[in-house]
């Protein structure tokens, strides 16, 4: 799993940069017989723009049309590599050389010339936000995989700049700004994004993703466990700087007789363990959160250096999202679908001879 | 890295279950030529055993003799497999007849039987935390590469029981209860944790593990951050809920132009970012924080259910610690020396052409 | 390795079908810094079309113009995954009715569809020998990747429908007719093929793959073996029924005195090991051979079943290649070259500590 | 697979030298619920002992008792790691300064000296044969995988220093000398081993490995194929240079009208595709051969160079069996199967929606 490959048996390799020809993945190892069509995945693709982002997302215009180029006959999946292309259309022919000579703070500018010697200056690159074009597309086809399980998954806002939302209605997520679980939220972070906005400054944020209907018994002990692979999944999106699952940071604070979660007849009496026990989902709502830190590119002049190593101070100008949030939800729910895909492959025939 | 093996070229496989034989390892890539033996193993097998646990660790006796089978020659690695046993000399026949027939609250019980159909209910079987003996056994090998390398790794409790450290002294706290960074905080620990005893109930806490002197270009783009490979790595210890780098789940609350960490000639202003940017490293300290949930065995009657769906209730006799730490930070510290090996090996070529 | 994914830190990734949009490939792990441009992988492909293929190869025209996608910046690569792809361009829309409802004898008709469920009965789908222009496209990559190193690579028929090269002139070979180490043996083939056409058959060969200036300390002990990772990247090409290493098949006929490999103080007297020793490279030159069946589709009237499972017979019209021969050898370069690139990232830091 | 893990899902992990404290192995991936004890795996050890070898073995004793250390409880698999060891009980301290200071033709010294810097001298250390006792025993737990799908696997000599069995009678090769698939050939071979012993020297020969009931859909296309994964284990067994399928080498000689292997309502009418087509298998009998060469260790002086590289000559002393065959057999045969184990678990989710 070093580098641009995700997964063991259902697996998404990517590539693509953020001003070069577009973005691309092959998703290799998802089973025959799957109905598919690119308007599915243009579907979840077109979640990721803008507008549901309340004033947090500019209105770039990103017409991101998925083309399908293998791996689909006849309207179903094949058992076959399935690739998949994003064209860029949007690329300028920018001047970067504000950027060429100097390392943004917060981004990926510094570790990228450190690593490789050579860099794409062009917008990040690699290390773009746009690089997750790839991992909805291929989330978009693990969802399918799911569906024929009955899985579904969810991501939605649960905090906005230290703002909470109070509902977690995550059904009704899907529609509302924000992808908010809450009614009335969206209305109070859209003021705080506004004045933050006019403070030319920006911020993080905490996303809940989801999983119901998880069948007992993914998760591969001990290194291969459900909850580590979450984890994995979503501190690998650029701006996630903490994973917890089920009860989280909290658990670290509670005594035993309150974090164990009982047993009856009819299932358990709580879900501080976020449905995963020793590793392997125990058929309760699998939950994680994903905590988001503001976006590095700020209208304000910072301190940096030039690729020289000299003091200098760099002013990010164009029009940048005031949070990563809600675009970011799409990609970790994907994530999140990529994962468990994966873990079904797995667990059929690891589990037990059946 | 499903299941039992960790690393792609560092690689640690495991074996063992806490009331069978014993546990064991296979540590494969290991370079040639690095000095090793039993001695340098068993020094950190040792400081497992409790004794640097305060009040909080029982004080059964494991002798956890660790014997290298293979892959050293005249006292140095021969770049071949590394075999690892530690045999169980401490399973007494215990009367397991209490537990055999119940879910322990907590545990894996319920999802192993979910997923295997068969359970070894002796003691937690391969899902005890008599499982991580092999980790430690692999990391103190990983160690001794990033010694070669100038690098040190450090886990040190930062919080119990609610009760932060004060200070972090973390170069201090090898030597002190609970690995405790702060000189006075095991007092303060000690007298909580008896009294936590006495209520018959455990705790959890918050582990920060931090490695130093990391090169500049770790870590693999875009699913392969180094990261990303962190909250697998910590996140894959059984008890551990939550795993944050840097600022982590401040970061979500934070302004950009707060958490952007300023870049000078003489180096970065701050670590909000925990030493990785983009996934790579930056070559300031690697900083992560494992939050660990409460042991989930209380000398309390527990609701559960039998392993035919009955209802029933349990109370889990015998000796057990009352919280995880510090115990588990030598696992955790383990653990990022494994992934930093990992890493070291993968980059050596991947980076660039040198 | 299951499926569309070879090579463990130089890895190229494929998809595509012979009749759908066209064929790709992702290489991820590839060094920064390695000069690259559309017209180094063009070239490659280039040699693999009809021209060079004596009287052997159809005359069919396909362009196949390579497109990189991703990867490589201002004229070098940059550590980052390089994305490829060759359109389709000379899919007429023939009448498959012929080939939809049966199972062309000695194709993958049978089983893709007893794995699948469903199969891409247009020329083959994924499993034509089309499949091999992604390939080739990663191996020109590798090329550039062991030209650092100064490692040269090799294919050349060395026999064709029975009939040998007598001479191995492999430097010259790269431009004659079939690849012929013999500047004699391409006439004695063009006459034998005409005449095979004429009778309507189809033959096969033996093509021997050469790399030189490999450094000793190729190939990872037991299983990754530097001749198992030829064996296994010589047989995943389709035509290919056995792989042999120096002496060979022929090693099985010699007692030791006569098989051994002398050393001296000037190096091997001979090298029957094929280069290759304890599964790790001497420095010798790695020879091995690729046994390639005859073109499964004959214009000849042959039995076989429907997918009814129906007694049927079947005449496969079109224009065929005589041999598979010298198109795949190309395609059995290219794998060499991927093998030994991939190796080469491995040993670097998994050899010792230097 | 770099290394000293085999497999994917079905993973093998073996360590340990030939003068080390013993030879192990972990195979994890098993599925839970298989019966397994120690006699199972003991029996096929068994039959890799001299006993069955004719004269072309030594009789040293080699007592191999395997004990298995996890993974296993009241009978049977529990889905966690299987722990294996066999220590090693007849390592003399010899006098290794003979070859202590030299390269053996034929052997691994030279190349393991040079990939590593250091060399475990005593008796070959990792390179000896003496490794595949851990792949005896990991393909006794994979036969027992298979037996619950039916499937079987053979391995019997089909020609030993160019003398080939005339008949093959597989299932009844199991308990000849040999290995023998002809009654007959045994006789002969003692013959002509004892007057190549008498001559000091060694031979090499050829074994056919052979799966039934082996069920259409097993492969991965189109790195993964069937093919493939068999060279790739077969010739990570250190004496052998060459791996074919079905018609094999032949095939290379054949016309297209003799190579296809036609289909009927009943079946497949020939098996010149050894029951693999397009990489995946086809329902026929899997059939492959490995080219084992002759032993090495001879009983003449060789031409050498010291580790210094200066001239010298060696004369390798002791007892060393005339013929890696019938040894080599129980390896070959344990290479397929754990190769079939692991495809068997990959293919029932990736194949198809079921």
């Amino acid at each position: 799993m070093y580098g641009s490959t995700f997964g063991e048996l259902f697996r998404l390799t990517t590539f693509g940069e953020s001003h070069g020809a577009g973005l691309g993945g092959v998703v290799d190892g998802c089973p025959a017989g799957i109905p598919l069509d690119e308007s599915i995945i243009q579907k979840e693709l077109d979640r990721r723009k803008p507008g549901q982002g309340g004033v947090a997302s500019t209105t770039r215009k990103e017409p991101d049309q998925v083309r399908i180029q293998s791996g689909v006959f006849e309207g179903v999946t094949t058992g076959t590599p399935i690739g998949l292309f994003v064209e860029n259309t949007n690329q300028r022919s920018h001047d970067y050389s504000t950027i060429k000579e100097i390392f943004r703070p917060g981004h990926g500018d510094f570790t990228y010339t450190g690593k490789y010697g050579v860099r794409d200056y062009r917008g990040g690159g690699r290390s773009s936000g746009r690089e997750t074009v790839s991992r909805v597309a291929g989330g978009a086809i693990a969802q399918e995989l799911l569906k024929q399980e009955g899985i579904s998954v969810y991501a939605y806002t649960v905090e906005l700049g230290g703002i909470p939302a109070e509902v977690i209605d995550y059904e009704g997520s899907t529609d509302r700004e924000y992808f908010s679980p809450d009614p009335d939220a969206p209305a109070k972070w859209n003021e705080y994004v506004s004045q933050v906005k006019d403070e030319e400054d920006t911020l993080g944020g905490v996303v809940e993703v989801r999983a119901t209907s998880v069948p007992i018994g993914l998760g591969e002990p001990v290194f291969g466990k459900f909850d580590a692979r979450i984890a994995h999944a979503l501190m690998s999106v650029g701006a996630v700087k903490a994973v917890e699952i089920g009860a989280g940071t909290e658990a670290a604070r509670k005594r035993g007789s309150e974090n164990n979660d009982p047993l009856t007849p009819e299932g358990f009496l709580s879900n501080n363990a976020g449905g995963i026990l020793g590793g392997i989902s125990s058929g309760q709502d699998v939950v994680a959160r994903a905590y988001v830190k503001p976006i590095p590119s700020i209208l304000q002049e910072q301190r940096t250096v030039t690729v020289d190593g000299q003091e200098t101070f760099v002013m990010i100008g164009g029009r940048h999202d005031i949070s990563a949030i809600p675009r970011i939800n799409m990609v970790l729910k994907s994530m999140l679908a990529l994962t468990i895909a994966d873990l079904l492959l797995i667990d059929r025939r690891l589990g037990r001879t059946r």
